[in-house]
């Protein structure tokens, strides 16, 4: 460790999924069959039309910078996919392409955030939300949240811990890691109480799409939806992930200084992941991506129904996204412990609780169904094997 | 505007070039023939080689996330180049591939600065490293740099402006926007200069290799080089801006806590990217590569003269990098006003002072030599024209 380090540093953890698959990484390098359900990334290859637009922006276009905020083109056609699938008209100047939500995050609490500032969030989470926040001097108020509530805030919960100090609220939906959707009833109640406070929502839609049991919803529905913030991805639902984008919708007042500071912390997101994204919405692309939905919703419904067969506890079957967040006190005293050995022993990739905030932790363990069913159904076997179970 | 924004925005001005590329494009819409000498962008497009493994990535290779710290690949490649071109060995973990220099930088302040620590630099310098220092809460300290010292920091400089706030100081060499080249002999005497004072020394080298007079050099091979961040990009010497790659390389006791800061704010750098960017050093792009600075040369060698005789100062031919910063005491009062004129209707794009800087932004233009010699001839005629010169 380096003499002096900024303050921030003892607030940011390692993302722990990510060391993981470098563990993983090393056990597939010597020779061993690990089945991979720790990262949050679709096993599925970037749809082709994506892929084929990036050979011909290659072929065709200068990849440059582009305008801080993105292509013209796709934010038009982020407009029209509102538009089309939500029936919401947003202005295109409202939406900024970004460096995957990643980037997108940084900008809004950069904008918002200043030293000792709170933002309410639910725990468990998505880990990187925390340390954004810590990275601009702010302090994240972790809320716990349970089976009671489908793992989501309520506005009950957001009025009891707003303080003097919160700036805003960060709700995800559908959420990692425990990939359920919160009702829009609830997150109308949750706005309504947040601008009474004048603060600000933040609402995370990167799994949007990704959900099977209702059609995908949108925080851009909700009344008082031009002063929300919200972030989007074309890493899930678009299987995009090594491509780095995403988009924010910001309350017009905002949307100069999301500019400026994205001018000068980015210059501009990828040119050529936004010519390939300019395929995203075509009809052969969302076809490719229903197929995948329609798979991923048969492994969850293969996944839940086996972990429960095994010990694990899953008291709400997850709505969207591609996690199952499972409590393990049934079959171990610490989940960090348990994950180590299914890497370890099983060649079982999974994250840790931990990695998710500090409401019971360790009594869960995160599986990603980033696998084929069959692959699933390995995955199963052998950590039936490692517990001693027999099916 | 919003009615609360984060202090950080109150710092943080639009990155001016930026505007004048979005206002170019408008009059090239219109109709105009706009020659660009704005941005930091050079014209050529990225070597062919570059793009054609960017396509074969595309067809074999999954586009997912990497490591935070990159493909091992790509890192172990950046080593073998330290190696060969300037003789100094760099164990491939010090190396961390970056989402451009902007990633590179937003990490080093990030693991350095608190609330209110100072950081050094040249005034004029590239305008986001003070954005970079703000976004983090620290305090740019703008130290007025000119003609007698080659519009570099001297050590002179660095131990009269040194505070027991200060925590680190940035040079750029190839500087942007005077290209002037420090020598490292003075930039061991700075080095030195910080390591007594216990502070961080960062070199941005992004134009590395874009150099006219002498061969390129590194702040890695002077004494106590393992102690210093050295900041790179794949954007300017491989034309590569639109993809976003950069890396740097980190004295060892920082390199955790950097990788720790990257899988949180980037989860990776362009996975795509980074595959197109293993042909960065093939001999065949090289050689590419080679061809191009030589014409850059000789535009430097065509701009330089060309603009003196229309009456602009330019006390030192810049040494490296693709611009000239310009006096235009001569022919203009105001900068801006210079500049504003200049793309409205002589349709001639250029970088007023005041995006470098605090110290006589008024009487200093940027222009960028990024178009073959025949436009920059045109637009030496069209400025001649402007100011009523006959040539």
């Amino acid at each position: 460790m380096p003499a002096r380090l900024a303050n921030r540093m003892s607030h940011i953890r390692p993302f722990e999924v990510m060391e993981i698959q470098t563990r993983a990484r090393e056990l597939v390098a010597s020779g061993h069959d690990v089945i991979y359900m720790s990262i949050g990334e679709p096993d599925f290859a970037t749809p082709a039309p994506i892929v084929e637009a990036a050979k011909r922006a290659l072929d065709t276009e200068p990849i440059g910078y582009t305008s801080a905020c993105g292509l013209s083109g796709l934010r038009e056609k982020i407009a029209w996919h509102y538009e089309s699938t939500f029936h919401v008209r947003i202005d295109p100047s409202r939406i900024i392409i970004t460096a995957g939500s990643s980037a997108a995050l940084m900008l809004g609490f950069g904008v918002l955030i200043n030293e000792g500032d709170e933002v309410l969030m639910a725990d468990p989470g998505y880990p990187c939300n925390r340390h954004f926040v810590h990275t601009m001097g702010g302090v994240p108020v972790n809320i716990p949240v349970g089976a009671d509530t489908n793992y989501q805030l309520t506005a009950q919960q957001v009025a009891d811990n707003w303080s003097k100090r919160t700036r805003a609220c960060l709700v995800a939906s559908p959420s990692n890691p425990t990939g359920t959707v919160m009702a829009n009833g609830e997150l109308q109640k949750i706005a309504d109480a947040i601008q009474r406070n004048q603060g600000e929502l933040m609402v995370d839609e990167i799994y949007q799409g990704l959900t099977y049991d209702n059609p995908p919803s949108t925080a851009l529905t909700l009344e008082g939806a031009d002063s929300i913030f919200v972030i989007n991805s074309f890493s899930k639902y678009f299987q995009m992930t090594g491509w780095r984008l995403g988009w924010m919708v910001v309350p017009e007042a905002y949307g100069r200084s999301i500019e400026t500071l994205a001018q000068n912390l980015f210059i501009s997101p990828s040119s050529l992941a936004q010519h390939a994204a300019m395929a995203a919405f075509l009809p052969e692309t969302l076809a490719v991506i229903e197929e995948r939905r329609i798979e991923f919703r048969a492994r969850r419904d293969f996944l839940v129904p086996a972990l429960r067969a095994l010990g694990f506890h899953i008291p709400v079957v997850p709505q969207g996204a591609f996690y199952v967040y499972a409590d393990v006190s049934d079959v171990s005293s610490d989940s960090a412990t348990l994950a180590r050995l299914l890497l370890e022993n099983a060649h079982v990739a999974v994250a840790p609780g931990r990695d998710f905030g500090k409401h019971l932790p360790n009594k869960h363990i995160r599986f990603a169904y980033t696998q084929p069913i069959w692959r699933l159904q390995e995955a199963v076997n052998r950590i039936a094997t490692l517990l001693g179970k027999t099916q």
